[in-house]
């Protein structure tokens, strides 16, 4: 409730317009809708400029589908599921004839963005085992407005696949770079690119990678300046990281 | 090298304007200078958008006093030195009267940059023994152009304190937040604001908090979509990626 | 033994009432029952305000069974047991007519407390996710004579969502927090309710959430000052100490 | 603001009796006073039952005296500040005549409760080396208004030393479990009394006691049901999770 | 090689009884015997006081058998089998006639000692879900030719069950305390006892257990002097030092 | 491009002979050639000394087969694949009648190289658990042209059996020593030998070792001068740094 | 109290000749004697056949005064503190005219046993930088009365000077082994021993030793079977081990 | 002992000039000559390719001074000492008119190798603060006689520093990578030079570097095949990795 609609509601108050019981409960009310099982969070897009996912994992296909029913109904917002498994999404997908399954990424597009937003995101990926979690950050982007492009499998031993790549890096307005094994594109990608870099590292890799932690830590410690780092394999957190960042962008 | 600095080299060379060993030498050559202890990457600023920061953790007074002067001399871009000691600093801004001491932030900023960036960062900090990495952070970022506001000792804890700064907020167009201890207080600043958010874990905390991993962790995990993480106690790097999305907005 | 009743033993064998073997064999008697692979401590409830419960991971579902109905027979103690799998649960369901089985809690209750603790636990859950550890807390405080109230799908990333409920979490007398991925919720509650608040940390999550040791941590970092905590996926642990709180407040 | 105090605030203003603009403004207000370098929390007590204590690590000594006297007189609460070390103290209590230096527990007591609890608190230590922390933890239950009694070094090795504080334990409304090396203590507490029961784990110890991480382990894994967990070495969070608990048990 | 054999050796040699070819590879040899996939280590009875196991874990049933085989035709020592899995035990089983399969302790004893050693050793059990790291520890004792009792069921939540057991605890010349979850049993075992105490730490438990963890670091730190600790889950281990103790009280 | 081929090409820019179109795309060009979902690093041979291999872990036969193929047809390069599950290898290896399935190494060999090496390289196995991990170091480098020595099944426990195999050591160029366990070999042979020691840690053992953790950091704290060490299980690192070994030892 | 002690007091009591308090009072008495800040176990060495030790660790040097005052006066059994700095332990021995100072050890000996343990600890170190660690094992082996041999400066690099000692290690009734950096000491003695091998990793090494851990680890996984480990440098636990051993094996 | 001695002492014993009790010492004497608190393992150069170093860190100096002169006088070896701090290496070097101190790489050498290897080691180094881990490699590489070329400051985020060292990469026969935080340039460099690569982590960084833990998980996850990792700051470790590979390529 924003200051001016506080003030009008005092206002109505006091000429008599609104009951005592009505003011105090439109005061205390929060913006959340109760579906027994989950609150959904309807005003979330207005306060984060990112509106609520589905977040797949544990969760039946039932539960997902009237989650994504209600939320398609009272908003206008894109609505995207995420770690959603192969199973689940046939008997989901099945559900809404307009949903879109993006098998590797593991995500059901229920509702894209009705706007494109200005600027572009690219997402930069080592090896092909980082390829679900790459497209999960490219089809939350393009879910959610973005336009995205994609550089595939420059790890950085062979570091001039890299600087291949340094043209298409540099037209990024953010980038988002996605690595498991020892991480270490982001700092290289850091170092050739003045545009904002997410870095996401993956579980890819065996023995001492630690299920991600390697890439993680190397990320972290990344000496090329500004470079931000996301959970392991939250390819979908880098894509809502980028979005924020268009989002302001565009309105400065 | 861009290409048309790389057509216009040919150019030259074919047209006999400059000798084979001059192109050569001009494709070869690496934009490095050599103080034998340091090479100085002068370039950096255009490659990066941020220019190269003396990192005072290990060197001698002296050895920063004489790449600041070479920074000085090579480039026209803001000059800071970051983990500058109280007693270094002494001895080193007693060698450049220009220069500023920021004791808390144990930084030294020998020059500023020139232009003022456009937007607004603020940076969020969540107890007073947290201070040291958010002055690290609003020094740096005013350092390098940026308008800076400050929110200070607002713990999860207090949940009301957060929610009475939401206005300062909301007008910014990159937050950074710093905060020790459990670090909560990332996942409530992404969940009322659109701006994006990057999170600063800090070392301040005692026990489990492990020098600062459990806030780390504890941000990495945000349920906040689209909350960023640096390393613990990286406030510069924090200042460097806010500069990153400023930079980026200008552009668009 | 109690003083007391140690000097009408004593009392007694001086007075030869009691032989000096059952003396002896007296002073020495634990209150341990042996079924050969497994001994009841059917004294528990006297010591601890709290009667054993039967841990089913790692138990055949003939051992719940035999040990269950040795429990009934010796004790009017509530009975229950946790982590019972959902095929261990059918086959000792069938063993007992009366029991009921909870089955996102993974409990089987075969007798409920026959009084009515004084007090209200109110169970407040992050995410749905999170939904089989408060439920597991739930139905213990339930079966041991509690009255609980629910609180579910609050994360502090929709901050009002929390505050919302601030009304059912200030009419509590113990609240039991939920919560996995960065475990934020704790301190949130912490800080608007003066009752005492048990953390659960849960293991949902992935990457850096290292199952359930970032909410760990988050949780014994808690800035809100008296927040305590269980091990990880530990419902039952913290329906326990509720239990003995509302005990306690009982006696004074 | 209470329901009833929102209700009363509205019917004023419906009367007229209170401006528009000072209504918004007792609505919109945050309970929180800005020194510049901290922000005192001066409804934590009515929010959370235990007041705002001064944390004393990493702040100065006049910091810690400015906020003091500023917390002294805005309230009428208990004022303590923890880890303060022993050169601060000592100019710190020479500004204080009425405040109480408690060496061992690092710890300055500005103004006791008023009033006594009802119910008692029992702090167990488990070695003369866990000292400070029992200390931390009896001296902040003492000025929160609670009846401590204490336990002290009865390690698990010696496990009769432990069967003769039984009495005493079973006395208290509240037992505190300070223990380092293997934390065992907590269990064989919780083995014997009906109370709640809060395990502090110490940093005591060497080698793979990882600085207190063992006893932490030890503890969140008791297999004695509804002990509860707090930081390493958080004494005074330990005291407060006690007083939240007898402050419940006054209210039923 | 003894020094009188050596010298009885050089004696022959020199004497023209043994041959310099002979005396060179005689000096040279192994004891070690070649199956091709492994080597046998005749002479680690000799070397050891325990002969070789056969660690079943990663093996296939045929070369456990072959193995098992060999031993049996060039050694009279003990031979048995740890961690095979059911499937594979009944196609061994069938192999041996005379082999005894351990369905919980996972082994097969194909031959047992044929002289009993001096001395007993007992094995304490925490809690029944840790029975099969007991079992393996007291098949293998019994194997090795030790006299085995066995205590179970006696966790320190109820430390009556545990001072019940003293007497049976006193008779030991070794003990073996096996216990997940907290372990806290080994220190209070290690208090009640003058025997040498080998602590077994089990995985049994769940969250901050962390797979055992937590049992191993208790017991490594444990305040009872003297008590020694093995592998996570090594029974195997615990029996062998047990065996190695009773070996050389044999000898004194 | 070496530094001859920059000025060869310009020379032929400058006489015409190549346009400035062609001369700028070659200086750019890099030698990857791109599948879609993977790119080829056709150069790697040229520049690391040793030629891209197939990572199998991942990806579906089809891909495996496809990279297979256009790496067998640009290049003449030893062609392999490294952790290829059982079924997806029979089908990969139906479509190459000449490629060579190694099982326990969960290799695939498609082409080998066509010249030896010089050199020796001895790959030392612990147990015979650990012989997947050193039959993948002895199948690559066998592939890449070197000759390769095995010795199997030398525990430090029979320090016998590994003094047994001095011969065979010291008769190598480089030995490849791989342990589980505790992986103190390493530090034995290294302690036997002038040679390279490359050790592998394996992810064989269980509790304590941590899937390897225990045996990997044995081999990096070894008190053996100069051993050093790959990443857990890395038996095809390893064969590749012995190969960068012999390959520089031939050039000298 | 024993069985018959209680059968006495019981008779005693029976027969009028003990008062009913006096008995109730012997039955409920702990052999624990309070200083205060301390309580001494006096009957440990009743139970645990090891007296109570003084750990020095954060005691001051008046506080170590006081209780070996108080132990000397109260026992006639050894009286050692471990872990003195150098400091203390001056005005220690200043105090005590028969107390030894063992400075390398940081150990002082104030009382030594009275009568020869038959049987023979050999204390076998691995570096010169371990011997703080392996003299507190012999100066606490000695002190209780054992006959104690050593070995040092045996690393498993140098396999030569392992088996250089085995004559001596041979002869050992136990061996304790002490090791830092690698640990892998530990396994080789336990391969060529049949005696009971104790196993103390040491804090010495550096970077990815994690003081001690990596040692830890590796004793953990010793391939030797039979092998047990204590806590990381402490020598004094494994002197202990090692005495409970000899005492047992002198019963038998 | 060769075999070809072998006979020649026992052809000798046989014909009586050697006495049997001279053979049998002969047989069983090692090769280490013993200073009461150290073990020279005057023989290692022989096994291993390396003379001993001695480790001066927890030594005194007069320690380093009897171990360096003993070494002086039985060999002719190159003589260094490592971790020797400021203090100590004064009073040694005041010993040794000869010796040499390396004050960045708190290294003495007493005595150079008196023959030059063939074959060149390069060193290189990421940062300025990474510089006394590089001069430990390559003071220890000239100490033993190799030829050492150095580059410096050339960390990935600059990565076209890197690309134009890469003739001086490519002249190296041994490539040593020096780098802390990230530890990138292990891979990159691993991927543009055939030479064997070993890289050493360091311990430079804060926060999320763990003291070098980042660095060294980045190195053995690295994706540039072959690339060999040593302990954190383990400069001469890997000095003495490169001297057996240049030891081996002279052989062959």
């Amino acid at each position: 409730m924003r200051p001016d609609e506080l003030k009008d509601l005092l206002r109505a108050t006091r000429e008599g317009r609104v009951s005592l019981e009505d003011a105090a409960s439109a005061l205390g009310r929060s913006p959340v809708e109760d579906l027994g099982f989950a609150r959904l969070d309807t005003h979330r897009e207005l306060r984060q400029g990112i509106p609520e996912a589905i977040y797949g994992a544990g969760k039946t296909s039932d539960e997902i589908i009237e989650i994504a029913h209600r939320m398609l109904s009272v908003t206008s917002s894109p609505v995207v599921a995420t770690r959603v498994d192969a199973k689940s999404a046939s008997s989901i997908v099945a559900a809404f004839p307009d949903a879109l399954h993006h098998e590797r990424a593991r995500m059901i597009v229920f509702r894209r963005a009705q706007n494109e937003l200005t600027g572009r995101i690219v997402v930069v990926c080592a090896g092909t085992s980082d390829l679900p979690v790459a497209d999960e950050a490219a089809v939350t982007a393009d879910a959610l407005g973005a336009v995205v492009g994609r550089v595939t499998d420059v790890g950085v031993a062979g570091i001039h696949r890299v600087l291949a790549s340094e043209a298409e890096l540099r037209e990024a307005d953010v980038v988002i770079v996605v690595a498991g094994m020892e991480g270490a594109l982001a700092s290289v990608v850091g170092g050739v690119t003045p545009a904002p870099v997410i870095a996401v590292p993956t579980s890819i890799g065996y023995g001492a990678s630690f299920e991600g932690l390697a890439a993680l830590l190397t990320m972290l410690n990344s000496c090329a300046a500004g470079v931000v780092v996301t959970n392991i394999d939250n390819g979908y957190g880098a894509a809502c990281a980028a979005v924020r960042i268009l989002n302001g962008g565009m309105r400065s």
